[in-house]
């Protein structure tokens, strides 16, 4: 047991399930899938690669239990999927201590003219069919050698639709009522509970927050994290956004739930403070600790590194760690930081390649690997790159930037990338605030009157960090701000 | 000095004003000046009001620094508005030891087509008028007796354009470097001061996040927050979103920037938890207190108790507490408060009406207030209302909600409304969950499973409560959640 994260690394137990550690690879649209919905190789060898850096639990994409049309998407709406859920299940289970459960969706129509299906069209037949399609998906997961479920109830989508405060229908499946909004969602676990028996996982994952005009907030999501709890539900795992309510439409596409604010949300950008959704698990799991539940509340929302994640999970502000870009970013980021190698993480930094790469409908993958690679590259060496000069990073100060650029580092491998380092005002504390893969970078935050300082440090593939660069100091006189302002006439 | 409250009630210098206490009026749209910009009956007889209930600081809603037209706004921006502002700032202060501040803005042209000016459409000359008319402005204000003056760098404004990650000019006023965004409003700043001198209180109110796709958030106005202070601003006043890019348009209507999500944000509704811009504040702080400086920080955002207030206080999250929607409720609860009655504070309840009269363009009143009165009732009354029965509330269960009712109570002066508590789980700890003016309430988060209790209290215009009327017991069975799907053929 590594003293760096104590908390993190202590294995957990949900149902009949035990967790390696407390990390949670959430589900993550891929776009690897044909639109067939098999298993292919390039949904296997994703899946592989996390298991290889032995995250506790992989929740496996998305996959439709039943079979509408959609883009690339798997399915588990019929027996003809199980032989390649299997197989997938088998390879997971076979590299690491990894734990597997897919989430499991259901969703509406949508069309490029605009119009989409609502939940307020659906008949009683229609709702009583898919509760039936989730029984049977849960079903198929555990006969394919899963270790649990988890239920879809968040974003856009069917159960979350019915959970949402947007929720117009006028019978006892909608309407002002959160106990109606409710109904369809407890139904859907109570099926699956009656398909999977006692035993085995059973997660739901919904919105902390809806981040839209007039959306539910904690005051409801915790209310909703109580019902779940006590229908049986294993565990409760939180998103926020990324709603159809504030989509932005592009001509001729068919609207895409995570292009408005809300999905800025769900996928908080560089721009937005780590842990910025942490709120939402605390209101949670202050309300289930309050009734006496001890249901496990997964976190997740920009929580960047295994520092931060022991901290959360020290202060009792949630119970499992989902990381989903950082582990996109670096899937060795658990046994890094379990053998004692955290420095050696990839860092990610919340630029969001991935998600523009989903909303465009490409394969996606992460922006601080090499390019052409469809996913995360692996290495054994232990040589850090090395720096080819003794000041390999030079500065260039305008009126409203600091643009740094430098020469190249050399490496045995290749180099991936090099992390900026910036301390403020003289301190000697710096922070790591961004990396890039080209030999540039330009902070516009940097103002006026303050001073700054900047190293950069290259990184190969396998992580290795090159020494501190040539540290740049940079004073930015107050008196740049504010010019005698020149009014051409 | 209470008890209760003694950090809400510590008198605070902010350079040479020192308030009476902690609580500070943020600028409020009334709706009350004609088009003329005037100051009128209606407007002296509303911060009079404020003044009356002792709050510290009262800063009067926006009053512009142009005469662009607009709906009925003040204006402060030539000399023959000066009589109608000494008068006003008179008023409020020979009523109390209140302090007030103008907020002075500035701001676009709009047009019911849709049009609206942007600030990339300003040229250097419009620029140096801008900061000019904002220096004018200011010393106009100094010479009508104000304490101090705040400018206007929040919401969909000029200044806050500027301040916007979407400020998309492309010279040295904006762009990607938070430097050029921040040099009109600093350019501002330095223009004030150097019309009203170092020792007259210059505040600024700038947006914590912008709640919009690509906004900025903490990550940057807390660097905001540095710059203004170091560039000797008096106090920091924090609003958050507010904006057009996600304003709903009403045909025929101009866009109006507090309807969208972002509008919600700025006046968190009642589906909100407390507090819910509080990381806002506690964001500047902790960047000014890290770089050695005291300017205070004022924490808004339904805040909506004076317990609630001084937890903050004690807690070192803000330096005041500002309160628009809780004292237009009731404008008395700073007295209230100081003399220990603050079981009389009639509560904000955040239906948010008064943003609802704001967005259609009527005179802006408290829902909770008499009907037809267009200010806060006052009486001196100390006679609580009583019930006229033993068991007046009375319940009606249905599938998805708790209905009460109940006979109204008596008083010797007037009922002005019901106080709701609620209790979970059999707990003994009521909670007040809601006020209304009528005779009844329906809970929609009451959920199955659970447990339920209810009693009112009413209370009248003075605030004095009656005592607890019966308790209902309501008891939500689980099985009600999920019936036997009755499938329609």
């Amino acid at each position: 047991m590594p003293h760096a994260f104590p908390k993190l690394f202590e294995p957990f137990t949900i149902n009949s399930m035990t967790l390696p550690n407390r990390l949670v690879l959430p589900a993550m649209v891929t776009r690897l899938s044909g639109e067939d919905g098999f298993v292919n190789q390039d949904i296997t060898d994703r899946y592989v690669r996390f298991a290889k850096g032995e995250v506790g639990l992989i929740v496996v994409e998305a996959m439709a239990v039943h079979s509408a049309k959609s883009g690339p998407l798997l399915r588990i709406c019929d027996e003809s999927f199980k032989p390649g859920l299997t197989d997938l299940a088998r390879k997971i289970h076979d590299t690491s201590p990894s734990k597997v459960i897919p989430q499991i969706i259901h969703f509406l129509k949508i069309a490029r003219s605009g119009w989409r299906q609502k939940i307020e069209d659906l008949s009683p037949a229609d709702i009583k069919l898919i509760v039936e399609q989730y029984g049977q998906a849960a079903l198929r997961a555990r006969e394919c050698g899963y270790d649990g479920i988890e239920l879809h109830m968040a974003h856009a989508y069917t159960l979350s639709s019915f959970l949402s405060k947007k929720n117009k229908r006028p019978d006892d499946f909608g309407g002002k009522s959160l106990q109606h909004r409710l109904r369809v969602p407890l139904m859907a676990v109570s099926e699956v509970r009656k398909m999977v028996g006692d035993e085995f996982p059973i997660g739901v994952r919904f919105l902390g927050e809806e981040c839209i005009k007039g959306g539910y907030t904690t005051a409801e999501s915790a209310i909703i994290a109580l019902r779940m709890a006590q229908a049986g539900v294993d565990y409760i795992s939180l998103s926020a956004g990324g709603k159809f309510e504030d989509a932005i439409h592009k001509e001729g596409e068919v609207l895409y739930p995570y292009t408005g604010y809300s999905g800025d949300r769900c996928m908080p950008p560089m721009e937005y403070p780590d842990g910025y959704n942490l709120h939402m698990a605390e209101a949670a799991r202050a309300q289930l600790r309050k009734h006496g539940l001890n249901t496990p509340v997964i976190a997740t929302g920009k929580i960047s590194t295994p520092e931060l994640a022991e901290e959360i999970l020290q202060n009792d502000r949630a119970d499992l760690i989902g990381m989903a870009r950082a582990l996109l970013a670096d899937p060795d980021l658990p046994k890094k930081a379990r053998v004692g190698d955290e420095e050696k993480i990839v860092k990610c930094i919340y630029w969001n390649i991935c998600k523009a790469l989903d909303e465009t409908f490409h394969q996606v993958v992460c922006g601080l690997w090499p390019k052409a690679d469809l996913h995360a590259p692996y290495s054994e060496d232990t040589v850090p790159p090395i720096w080819q000069s003794a000041d390999p990073l030079k500065v260039l100060v305008r009126t409203g930037s600091v643009r740094l650029n430098w020469q190249k580092a050399a490496d045995n491998e290749a180099v991936m990338g090099y992390e900026i380092w910036r301390s403020e005002d003289g301190g000697a504390q710096f922070r790591h605030i961004y990396s890039v893969t080209v030999s540039m970078y330009t902070d516009n935050l940097a103002v006026a009157g303050n001073h700054y300082q900047y190293y950069l440090r290259a990184y190969d593939i396998a992580g290795n960090k090159s020494a501190p660069s040539n540290i740049i100091s940079v004073d930015l006189p107050v008196d740049v701000v504010i010019p005698e302002l020149t009014v051409v006439p």
